[in-house]
């Protein structure tokens, strides 16, 4: 269905260091680019993630990303089996978006899918965000870069950009990865609330906190209506993990990398994962050092928060203003000038479900990465875990306010404002 | 990618009451079951639809009808192609949905993907339900068995009823339905509300009612707002076409068919649609006739629409406190005596909006009906224009308050109440 080779395809074969000269020579202009003979090429393998490796190949002229899907979870060996089709997604999604979104993705040379192996350009000096924002350095374009990438990679996508046909042809090929749709479900919409033996959490810290979070009925139900919009609402190709984890970036540049968890799916799922993680490293602040540096870099954050609202917001509205590509909405049906008023309050209204959407996914994956299997570094590099525990206290605490009170962020100032009513770092011993 | 042949197969052919018999011989058990030898079995082309030939076909002991779909528009000829692809689709349906909803389909002898030709069992004495409602019968099971088959076809389809990799399996097939998805768009969506050159209505008498409704803003904002739903939420395995044309019935039986406009859509859609050709056919009644019958016959419709939406609401709800089977709002989140609560107000909850989606999608129904490409013959059958105007309007009415006021029925008894006093034929002059 998907067009890819089957994973006993005879021709996958795991690269390593000393073999991957010889294939790369082989792939299009990569001799040309990166100069000398093969045998000179330095290749290093740097994957630090849980499923792929990752190597960076430098020749005399220039250096490339070779990026390879394996067949098992790396962190736990051959027993551990995992098709590595994700990497077929993974360049469906990059050639999707890619003319959409230019230079905000890492530019491809190539895709094999035999070796379910991509050839990317090396992203130098750019740094993981996540690392970025745990050493407390700050991006200028953040925020509206993001914002900017969401905006356009979700319109084109969607049934606004284009017409359903090609919508429907695209959902039909996404839903083919549902092996990496059903680790989110089970990560982030179920296990977390049902007690799953994968869980962990800050202990014993955080163990009240944890079994109140866990027999928060309503809480329960506010997650389970996040997941029923995260299976049922088909809005838009989404990248599906965009965490900061999924983002290099300088001062003066921004890509989004990683994007193995496309679907179709709703919009506020990619802002809210931006957003919520956004907000875990806001309340990792304080164990990372406190005083004017830490208040100074929350701020930060939340400005940056604030810009990717903002921004995503104006380009998405500014992007349906201009195209007239879609079915829904047609522009045939709001042809006349006294439509016009009609169709803004229309767009008015769907933005601001997607608001609402983007604070309730955000809040769920913020849960996720605290009381679930997957933990984030800007907590879990906090040596200090009763530290560590009243950053996550307050984070989980937001997240609570959010999926149980939908209706009561209704801008992002007012979230902005909650987002510090509920630290608890001034008080650290009030949560326990 | 769906599995079918291609269009220009040269097995296809167009099949004729005399070479019916000789094909249909060579099909499975059928020279068992119809007796006799095929030279003795009788072909009758039975087809009023614009896109498909049936026929029944008779022998000495059994009886059975067969339906191809025709690679052209029937009613323009081969000057106007169209796949006949819908008829894999439909046959996909039949077959995902049969064993939920058993005897509330017709049985499917056999389905040839070269001819996309269908043997399925004859349905026998049942007519057409719309020509039943016309001719002002009563069939006592009819709300409670189409409540009954949304329920079950929709919600073993969904993701409360089965895991999301078997959806997104099953969604990806059905995404290759475009094509009438896009009938479905074009003439539900767009054209009533962009003024189609396709449009017609009842004129000189509805043109200031149709001017108004083209000019009503708001109006077409809600429109456009279902339209969205129907593109983007892909909540179960729609019929997609679920109106009173689209049943056979006697007093004792009802049979759902011509699923082919069938897609992952929103469970609203069909509810509305058959919602939507109940009251049609309640605002047409005065022009087959006034007096006690038509009072007596209008009860009864509204009687059945409460039975149809009870009907479906409470086998869904039961449906889902029986099944553990799906991934959304998931068993093992809601395991304690706790949860249940906010289970029960999570489904209360998505019931209330399946209710608010089946108003708004029946009006959009409506809508199409009187103001559109393609009408119904409740009010087609009308001889007197100034009888059917009234009907119509009055149709119009209720539609366009449920679509601009979406919060103003809470309950099918306040839409009963609405229907009523929208009703312009007690004085037919008052909405000219």
């Amino acid at each position: 269905m998907s067009g890819h080779s089957s994973q006993s395809e005879p021709a996958y074969r795991i690269l390593a260091p000393a073999t991957l000269p010889d294939w790369l020579a082989g792939v299009g202009d990569m001799r040309a680019l990166l100069g000398g003979r093969p045998v000179d090429w330095r290749v290093r393998e740097v994957g630090d993630g849980n499923l792929n490796l990752v190597f960076i190949v430098e020749g005399p002229d220039a250096s490339v990303c070779v990026k390879q899907a394996l067949p098992y979870v790396r962190a736990a060996g051959p027993s551990w089996p995992m098709s590595p089709q994700r990497a077929y997604y993974e360049n469906a999604y990059y050639r999707a978006v890619a003319p959409r979104v230019g230079a905000l993705l890492p530019r491809i040379h190539h895709y094999d899918g035999d070796l379910y192996c991509t050839v990317m350009e090396r992203l130098s000096p750019h740094v993981i965000l996540r690392q970025g924002l745990i050493g407390r350095q700050r991006y200028p374009r953040l925020g509206r870069d993001v914002g900017q990438f969401v905006a356009r990679a979700c319109f084109f996508t969607s049934d606004l950009g284009q017409p359903m046909e090609r919508k429907m042809e695209a959902m039909a090929l996404f839903a083919g990865n549902s092996a990496l749709v059903r680790i989110s479900v089970d990560l982030i919409f179920t296990d977390p609330y049902a007690g799953s033996a994968r869980n962990r959490h800050t202990s014993p810290q955080l163990d009240a906190v944890a079994a109140a979070l866990r027999a928060d009925a309503p809480l329960t139900g506010g997650a389970a209506r996040c997941g029923w919009k995260f299976l049922t609402e088909a809005q838009a190709l989404l990248h599906g993990d965009l965490h900061s984890g999924s983002l290099m970036v300088t001062a003066e540049d921004t890509r989004v990398i990683d994007p193995e968890f496309a679907f179709y799916g709703p919009i506020g799922f990619d802002l809210g994962a931006f957003l919520g993680n956004l907000l875990l490293n806001w309340y990792a602040q304080p164990g990372h050092g406190g005083g004017d540096a830490c208040v100074g870099q929350r701020q930060w954050l939340l400005e940056q928060a604030a810009a990717f609202w903002e921004s995503f917001r104006s380009c998405f509205l500014a992007l349906w203003s201009e195209t007239a590509g879609g079915d829904a909405f047609p522009a045939a049906a709001f042809a006349r000038p006294a439509d016009k008023a009609a169709l803004d309050r229309a767009r008015a209204a769907l933005l601001d479900t997607l608001f609402a959407d983007m604070q309730a996914f955000a809040a769920c994956k913020m849960i996720r990465r605290i009381v679930g299997f997957a933990h984030v570094a800007d907590f879990e590099s906090i040596i200090d875990p009763g530290q560590r525990a009243a950053g996550e206290a307050g984070a989980l605490a937001l997240a609570r306010w959010l999926l149980t009170a939908p209706e009561a962020c209704a801008s992002l100032a007012e979230l902005q404002e909650a987002v510090q009513r509920f630290a608890l770092d001034e008080n650290p011993a009030s949560w326990r």
